[in-house]
Formats: C-alpha cells, structure tokens, sequence
C-alpha cells in the first residue's frame, strides 16, 4: 500500500508552527510498512485542497489528510472532498449528538457553526472522534476514481491530540486490517561521531548500494549517523536481518559508532557514569555551561553531578580552581597547562572522581595569530590520567564552536570510562 | 511571485526529524509578501523529485528547494534537475578549492565524494554556503520552461544553519533585488514574555481583525510574539503606519514587551548588564547550567560573566555557597531560604553586583505531595533587593521546567535592573 499525506492549513505554510503531526504520521505508517512518497502542504484553499487530493489519487492507495475539520468558515476539507468526488454532504443525527453532548459536559452552549461538523459525503464512513467535537472520515473512493484498487480517504483534524487518538484507536487498527502481506519495517540507526558524513560513506560505498537492507547515512549536528532498515515477517527476523550488516559496519568503522537510536554522547556518557558510580566535575569556560546542561538535562543527573563551575575570568580560574597565576600569565587561558590545571582544581574541589575542563576561543572576538578563534583545549584528570588535547574549529560560529567542544569533551569521556 | 517549496530527504517522510526548515521559510517568505501556495516534501529519489519540481515549475514563478546536497550517493537534487532540464553538470574549480580549503582549515581529509559538490548545471549561478561544504544553486529556467516569466530554483543544503546563513547572505537580498513591486513589505515583532497565546488574543481581539496593518500573535516556546506588518513605498513610511498601532498594543500589554524582533530574553539582560557595567553570578541547581549557557551563547558575555556555578547536591550548595546546613536540613533545597542563601552566597563568592540562584525541582522523580515536580525558587540578590519568588510549573516535561525557569529569572532580571 502507497500512502500521500496532505496537511491543511495556512498556517503551516507560514510557518506558524511547527507540523509536528508529520512527524508522527511518518513513523506510523513507516511502522506499519506502508511507503509514504509525497507528503503536500496546502493552504485552507477549496480550489488548492481538491488540486492536492487529486495529485494523491494518482499516485497514492491511501491518502491521509489533517486539518480543516474545524467549525469555522475556513475549515473546508470535507466540503472539497465533498465538491471533488460530486457527493453531497449528509447529516449524522448521532454525530450531532454527540457534538452537543460534548459541549454539554463542558457547560458550554454549542455554536450553530459546530452543526456543521456533523455533515459528511454520503457513502463515506464515519471516523470518530474520541476526545474532540471533529469527527473525519474513512472513505473508499475507488468507484469514484473509476479502479478497481484500493483507493482510501482518510480525513482527521490538526490538533496532534485528537488526530493521534482517533490514529491509534480507529484508523490504525482499521489499516492492519486492510494490510495484506503482514509485513513490518524494521530500523535502527547507528550513532556515530568524530567521522564527517562523506569520511562515512566511503568506508561503507559498497554497503550503501544494497536494496535489502538499504543503508542510508545521515547528517547531525557535528555527528552523523547510518539507518539500517529492511521489512520483514516480524520484528525478531527484521532485527535478525540488520545484524549481519550491523556487523560488518563495525568491523570498519565500530571505533566511531556510539550509540544507537535515540541515544546521545551524553546519554551514553551519563549512562556509563550511573553503571560505574563514578561523579564528574566540570569547568567550563568557553562553553558557558553547555556542557553541563547537557549533561543535567537528563533525569538522574544527580547520580554523578555534584558541582560544575563556569569560570569564566581568570580571576575566576585561579581563585575557583587554583590555576597559578604564574601559568596562567605564561601560557594563557587557552592552553594545555591552564585546562590541566582546571580540570585538577575542579575536581579536587568537587571531590568527585572525574573532573573535566574546557577553555577556549569561541569568539567572534578574541582571536589572535597564535591563538585564532575556534582553538579549544579540554583535559581530564582521573585517576592517573591528566592529559590535555588540542582541537581546532576554525571557521564555526561561535555557537558551533561551542557546541563542537562539548561533543569533543563527551566523546572523550566515553572512550576512557 | 508565487513560491513553492520542496523539502527533499526520506528521513522527512519517516517522520525521524521535525522540518523547523518550513518554519524557517514560511515566515521568511511571508516576510517578504511572497505567496506560498504548496509545500511538497518528498524522498531523495530521482524521479519524485524530478516530478515534485516539474509540478512545481507548473504553480510556481520561485522553486526552493531543501536538502539533497551532500556528498553521498543518495544526495542527488543536482543531479536530478540537471536531468529534467536536460543541461550537464559542470565543474566549479574555485567552489573545489573552497571545499579543499575548509577540510584543511579543520584539519581533515577531503573524501573524493566531496568533489561532487563542487558540480551544478552549467547555466545556473552559485549560491555560495558560507559555513558549509554544500553550496546550492540560483538557477533561472524560464527559458527551459519556455516561459518569459520568472521561473527560479534555488537550491539549499537541508542543515539548517547551513540554510539559514544561505538564505540570510544571499537569496533573501537576490529576492528583494527581484521582487516588482516597489513596495517593502515593513515588519516588526514585539516579544512578549508572561502572557500566554490566547490571553494576549483576547487583549487585542480587535486588533488582529485589521487589514493593514496586519497582527498576528505566534507562540514561541514559553513565550509569544505579535508581528505587525505593512507595506509601504519607503521603510519610513512603513514603520510609521505600524507606530501608531504599536502605541496602542503598549498601551494594552505593555508590561509584557521584553523586545523586539531578533532580541531574546537573554540578549535584553546582556544588553541592560553591559550597559550599566554590571556583573551577574548565578548559583543554579535544577537548571544544570541552562542559564548560564544562555547568557554566555552571546558574544561579549565576558563583560558580565565571572564566575557561575551549578550546585547540584547539598553538600555543594553548603561548602561553595555557604548555604547553612541547618537551613537546608529545616526547609529542603527546594526553598525560599535556601534559595536565598545560595544568591547571596555567588554573590559574596564570584564578588559580583547581582547574585541569581534558581533551585527546583523538574522531576521526573523526585516530586512530593508538599514539593511537587514543577516547584521551583528564584532568589536575587542586588544592593538592598533581597528576594526569592515561587514558580509552579505543574504538568511541564524536565525540559520545559528548566527552561521555564531560566525565562522567569531573566525576565525578573530585565525588569530591576
């Protein structure tokens, strides 16, 4: 089965806000094995509408929409359809109410606009609405498109709420129904940092051509990652089928790969910190903080954070952490031997057993022939390891600066936990 | 002009990312009076996006599209248009050596894929990329579409700041240069900051229903915003037309208005510390560091920025900020007393003019019937001002809890200093 989605509303092609319900109709039809090649956004246009809808038939078994479905004059999806496929709209006595049972339990006069989501094309079939007073539709259309094919309509409103509900308790239980080869998508990505997207697809170019798994590599934000996926029976023989690939992408570049799926570097980092009973202290310079609210934007941070410090003036360095003002003068903020001894002083003063320091130029000002923007020093002192390194961001923003450091600092810290 | 967008990249159909890039566009677009009728988002596959953009070029005087311009096998936007236009793709030897130039700079090899970027149709312009490898294209193919009318593609890299920094340099100042009209499109937002969406519609319920200028009210995460716009022959006369009606909204919701357009919470209280040669320390416990790496996101943060510190457990709150244990014992971390102590500890520490402490809890443990998830204290400390605040953030996420605090403790900074 081939499925278009149609999202409708004008305020999406502003950029009003963000469609969010693409994101979940994506994955659900995704989860259900159903190949989903164009998704429209349109305007709550009549003319636009049916132009959309029709585009769909041509190309789509089902054709998903959402919005439109409100009480108001702009709200015309089901008058489109309606108009589209020649059918006139017929009220559902028990719709209606249903409508004014709902504004009854809310102690609220029902408007005479809401009536009209109580109409719907004749021969459509009602969608149910669980928890709003806007109902959509399941509607065969294939007699209209003159095929003997499937060809579905499926209408829901916009808000995510009542689309996702009447999603998972009507629409979905109704399109398992009408999947013939039961067959599931099955997909994991591997998370990977410190090898940029092309360095990536070359180790793996021959993978990459494969149909079945198909392999596809992904950017992020200073990080990529690669989506194995493939459809099988059942999940347990998909999952089956992505390992012996999995596999081989170890072999070439496992050193490289961090995590899975929705795991991040600090997630994973946070997570061998809890298994270990370990406790990190960071100093913060350039980064401000970035690294320490990544680190605590996770729950059960207080597992392993005690205290983190932004010293950000060199005061700050020598009073907070005991940088000697000597070093510092000799060599600078932004230098091996200061980022060791922050990292030191850090975690002496925090008594935990890691401590980890960052000082850089994030810039836009700052820099300097020797010390240009974008050069960051981060060291780490546990156990017998007090080691500083050196990393260059040259032409970043400041903000990719900063963030480039913090997935460094976590990267290292992974590798030596 | 009429636009149409075409978002390319089979992750968008997967629903694995949220397109922010039609966010972006919509409001950029409307910004500059250009109508949006479609938005189509579609796979990286040859043909679709080969039909995707022949649709378009049928609606549309200006095709954007997003993303397709990386390096790998499945990024193919180029390649897909140079074959529906029937027009070879060409080398650009001086976009090469800028691609050289910035694996160099970072201190990595280029792959060989990389050089594939350096190609475009032979007839279309560059759109450079500032910050990336991807450069995109202007292309005019009105003559292609056998058409004397406008008919451009422009091209963008899918990353998002990658696109953005394309956008802002130089499509939007092409775009302006294009459009006929010899009107501007005037816009200007005002910030709002504890008002939620639908009370500040209400305020201004007869405001939104007029023509010119326009308001629309956007919600923005833990804040919102009013855009007035007009269009007019001069930027003068434009503004002009919107200051009247900007008294009127001041008159209204004035107390609300933290800024306008670009400005943030964060950048405002930059501004007014910067201004006033004020130092601010702050002591942060659930907010990790949130608020901190905000106010140092911002160039020139070293103005106010000494020392921070994230005090996470007890015994850091009481051996960094001389919080008194009998305190902590008799009414918790999460207090107006403890709170307290810990502003007027940073500030005696990091020997600044303010002190800011922000102590909560954002769950999703940790909640008790007395101190339920959501509590949070903010305390300040400056000159004879000694004060902590309640906040309760009730049903918000971890996430939306930190970030809820840090924009109450700014927007109580913005307004006493």
């Amino acid at each position: 089965m081939k499925a278009e989605i149609i999202f409708i509303g004008t305020e999406l092609l502003l950029g009003q806000i963000l469609n969010s319900n693409a994101v979940f109709l994506g994955q659900e039809l995704a989860s259900l094995g159903i190949d989903c090649h164009f998704q429209t956004i349109v305007g709550d246009n009549k003319e636009r509408v049916q132009l959309a809808v029709q585009t769909a038939t041509q190309r789509a078994d089902l054709i998903i929409t959402t919005g439109g479905l409100g009480p108001t004059s702009d709200d015309l999806t089901h008058e489109s359809l309606s108009e589209l496929f020649a059918e006139e709209l017929k009220l559902d006595q028990k719709v209606l109410e249903h409508i004014k049972e709902m504004f009854k339990k809310r102690n609220r006069e029902m408007a005479d606009s809401n009536a009209k989501q109580a109409y719907r094309p004749a021969s459509a079939d009602l969608l149910f609405n669980p928890i709003g007073t806007a109902p959509g539709i399941i509607w065969d259309i294939s007699k209209k498109c003159k095929t003997t094919d499937t060809k579905l309509i499926l209408t829901f409103p916009g808000v995510p709420s009542e689309m996702k509900a009447m999603w998972k308790e009507i629409a979905k239980p109704f399109l398992i129904e009408k999947l013939e080869p039961k067959q599931v998508l099955v997909y994991k990505e591997l998370k990977i940092y410190g090898l940029g997207e092309s360095s990536l697809a070359e180790r793996v170019q021959d993978l990459l051509d494969l149909q079945d798994p198909t392999i596809a590599p992904l950017a992020g934000r200073a990080e990529c990652r690669l989506r194995l996926a493939t459809k099988a029976e059942t999940k347990e023989i998909g999952f089956e089928k992505l390992k012996t690939i999995e596999d081989e992408i170890f072999k070439r570049v496992g050193e490289f790969i961090y995590g899975f799926d929705d795991e991040t570097l600090e997630s994973v980092v946070a997570n061998k910190l809890k298994k270990q009973n370990l406790t990190l202290a960071l100093a913060e310079s350039c980064t401000g903080g970035l690294l320490s609210q990544r680190l605590t934007e996770l729950a059960g941070s207080s597992a392993y954070t005690k205290t983190n410090i932004i010293t950000y003036s060199n005061e700050s360095k020598t009073k907070m952490l005991q940088v000697e003002p000597n070093i510092l003068e000799q060599f600078g903020a932004v230098s091996e031997e200061v980022a060791l001894q922050m990292a030191e002083g850090v975690q002496k003063l925090a008594q935990t057993d890691l401590g980890l320091a960052i000082t850089g130029i994030a810039g836009p000002d700052g820099g300097s022939i020797q010390k240009p923007i974008g050069l960051v020093y981060i060291a780490i002192s546990y156990k017998n390891l007090k080691q500083a390194q050196k990393f260059d961001f040259g032409q970043a923003t400041r903000s990719d600066i900063r963030w480039l450091a913090s997935q460094s600092a976590l990267n290292w810290l992974r590798k030596i936990i």
